[in-house]
């Protein structure tokens, strides 16, 4: 994603779609291993390293917020597992670009 | 999610919508920190913790798989980022589910 071969830091801007996290959420571990609190100024994004300071800004009336990555997201509703290429082959679905499939797995 | 209050181990199965990983993924560092290998047998998955074993099947042939859950995912491709309850409060988009933002962040 990053074209810039030089080392020299730069700033990325680009318009995005944003959603929040559902209040259920408070207390739980976020990917980082933090726990996730409502009341901080955090993000979850699917890239970007932790800890990285995004700010946010909404077009409609200006205001902005800086947050801290520290989380992965945003999850897809339709979909629920990513197979290894191997893994999408030895089941006969590499090719198929979305299947479906069942799951079975134990919990502790 | 388990609504199972006791500590017995138990079986979940469903049926879900799996998606694989582009080639392009090679030799990329996972969200569990080990990098992703196509020639293994890995998956990702928005909760289950890193080490899960899942048994995927494919219905239409029977044939399945076991993987090793060390990613989390699959991503959304329509939203990047989800943002703390304070966050969307500050900048006016809470109750708004989803809205379009301005992202800015300086990569190193």
């Amino acid at each position: 994603q990053n074209s810039d071969a030089s080392n020299e830091p730069h700033t990325v801007k680009k318009s995005v779609l944003a959603t929040y996290y559902h209040r259920k959420f408070e207390g739980r571990r976020t990917s980082s291993g933090a726990k996730y609190r409502a009341k901080k100024l955090t993000a979850a994004h699917r890239t970007l390293p932790f800890g990285t300071m995004i700010t946010v800004t909404n077009p409609d009336n200006g205001k902005s917020v800086k947050v801290k990555v520290n989380d992965r997201g945003p999850f897809s509703r339709k979909l629920a597992i990513d197979l290894s290429e191997s893994a999408a082959k030895e089941i006969g679905i590499y090719s198929k670009g979305v299947a479906k499939v069942k799951l079975s797995y134990t919990l502790e």
